[in-house]
């Protein structure tokens, strides 16, 4: 059969859901030698041992059937202990699923929440996954872009609101934010909580970059939903240990959730996944238990490379930004520039630095690129040199 | 809130999908200590150190970052290598998807061919993960009994046909069957092709027991679409490396499609796991590369282990079967059962033997237990005296 024949008998969403273009430069980026990858969000620094051995024992020592679904028991409690010292209250492992990334977490909260007919309200730029996730499974997302004016980011939430509709079945927020480091206040939260308990919404939030948070006041985290809520109420969080722990490649996330969906997450997770590698996750529990330390000085090592990334662009003619309160993105406007999935693919091919391009978080976000910056410092330096290089000729050409 | 409410405010979807009785059948059995565990569809052998050591050198040795989406390119040109040696002819690398695992190769099959609104027909009993992603996914199974008459299983062909209505979107088959263990001839399976050529059908193939076939002819695997299809028409195939390589507890699998579909299936896949661990796959390559064996070994095991299931049931006053050509399950009628479920908790509870209810299997699947024969002889041997014992009490009182 032809190539459209085949295309035009898949579903509509299938079809014409738009790539990633997070994907699309990596899947370029890593068919030219050499290029500096900055399109995606992870470090450099790979899965320390002490988390990899006993994920490596368990495999070798054949726990290799299939497992619980919602995770390990072991893994449940740690997350519990995790959050409790983290958060300064107690937490039951019953409120904790764990998934198969943090994507899947998003997915499985998806399929709980909203199908056909069904509207997700949500600031953009955002991560494309959410939209992609709601579009295939048949809901659809309203993307109220954020304001970048006087080189600042900031969420109207009036204007947020006013998107809900008797179609909305959530409010998805994802604070710190990828792409733009926007972090909300606790104010705003609690402002987000009131709206969508009077109105019966589900909030559906993505805390994954809440440890990466330069506050002015030296806070170990970001304000969180978790401060704010009740245990048992209309909140579904996706979190990961990919950014933490330094584990983006184990594929391994979790989701918090009122107990009271238990059975209804685990059957979601059982067609997503059935499980998750009961092997991996003893690395998990050696992650959340021993790993404190580790956590602390990839959040301080991140806030380094924060400051280095902004002295290094500050002065590159036609770039603006705000300096990222959250997560480990610099995301910053290029004067001029109406493409910026084609720039993406000309930096990688003429400058050999590999960015994402700002068209793929939604409105608001073409015009700028976005670079993960928790690289070291000689990475950070020569890809901002060869980046500054590029805008020095692409400007006097 | 209370629990009501929370439920109330799911997808009809997701609130109302019932549980998977295998699942059930598993939750409850692990609480209960020293029961014999034949409800999951896997063998009691861990995963061999030649398939776990380069996946744990992987991991030590740092591939923890982000990966192809479509897997490693080195596992899919070890998948066409592997199909090459058993289906006889040249298989091309980009027909080939690595999922986290088999039930994710189906949800993604699902996702690119069905939504609201869609029908897919399928005969039953069949295993229930089928029918739940399609429903999670806002899409109807259309579940087609097949007959067990003079102690054997058919599938009406016409009347599968007669079920394909302007909704259906593709025809879904397991061959060798899980729970059943029937087996499509070539004869059928052409037949399923013509139809669903003629009617711009999909087919939606799950072969993952086709190497576990017990044909007359010593036939070292099943009956395949791939024997009969072209590689760019419209047929998605889902596969594991559970089965195979006894590695259930990976969580890796892979789908077959036409190339026309890559970048839409990459799409799906980023949405529903990112990708699937890169250290992981390295141990899929070598259980593909050096497995052949090991498989062989495990195919005339379970040849073996079927046999002896067959010896120690026979005779069991009340209990009928077919003696099944592929897969590793025994699939037995017991006279007078109405309610399988509740006897899967009394056998736990009371004979310390877990099966799973055949009530989960959709239509023609109650008054039927099913169970994993690929066990040790001393188990069988064991659990099958159990439940003997239970059958003489239960049938004496």
């Amino acid at each position: 059969m032809r190539t459209d024949q085949l295309l035009e008998a898949l579903t509509p969403e299938a079809r014409n859901e738009p790539d990633s273009g997070i994907i699309k430069a990596a899947m370029y980026g890593f068919t030219v030698p050499g290029v500096i990858r900055l399109w995606a969000g992870e470090g450099t620094q790979p899965t320390p041992d002490a988390f990899a051995r006993p994920a490596t024992e368990a495999l070798l020592g054949g726990e290799t059937f299939y497992t619980w679904q919602r995770g390990l028991p072991e893994l449940r409690e740690a997350l519990a202990r995790y959050h409790g010292r983290h958060f300064g209250r107690s937490f039951d492992p019953e409120n904790f699923f764990v998934t198969s990334g943090g994507m899947q977490a998003i997915q499985t909260i998806v399929q709980a929440v909203a199908g056909a007919g069904d509207d997700i309200v949500m600031p953009t730029p955002a991560w494309p996954n959410y939209a992609s996730t709601l579009r295939i499974s048949g809901a659809r997302p309203v993307e109220v872009p954020m304001d970048f004016r006087n080189g600042r980011w900031t969420l109207d939430l009036d204007r947020l609101f006013d998107a809900v509709t008797p179609r909305t079945r959530g409010i998805s927020l994802n604070s710190p934010s990828n792409p733009v480091g926007w972090t909300a206040s606790r104010e705003e939260l609690i402002a987000i909580r009131d709206f969508c308990r009077k109105r019966g919404l589900w909030i559906l939030g993505d805390e994954v970059y809440t440890r990466f948070y330069y506050g002015a006041k030296g806070e170990s985290r970001a304000p969180s939903f978790l401060d704010v809520c009740e245990d048992e109420e209309q909140l579904l969080l996706a979190n990961t240990f990919s950014k933490n722990w330094a584990m983006t490649g184990w594929r391994i996330g979790w989701l918090q959730a009122p107990r009271a969906l238990g059975a209804a997450i685990e059957r979601i997770i059982q067609v997503n996944s059935s499980g998750t590698p009961a092997f991996l996750q003893r690395g998990c529990v050696a992650a959340l238990d021993t790993g404190d330390e580790f956590v602390a000085e990839q959040v301080a090592n991140a806030r380094r490379c924060r400051d280095l990334t902004v002295d290094l662009l500050r002065d590159v003619p036609g770039v603006r930004f705000e300096v990222p309160e959250g997560a480990f993105y610099l995301f910053f406007r290029i004067e001029g520039m109406t493409d910026s999935a084609l720039t993406v693919r000309r930096l990688i091919d003429e400058a050999k630095v590999g960015f994402a391009p700002g068209s793929t978080f939604g409105p608001g976000g073409e015009g700028h690129l976005r670079m993960c910056f928790l690289k070291d410092r000689a990475t950070l330096t020569e890809a901002l040199s060869r980046f500054a290089e590029w805008m020095k000729r692409a400007r006097s050409a």
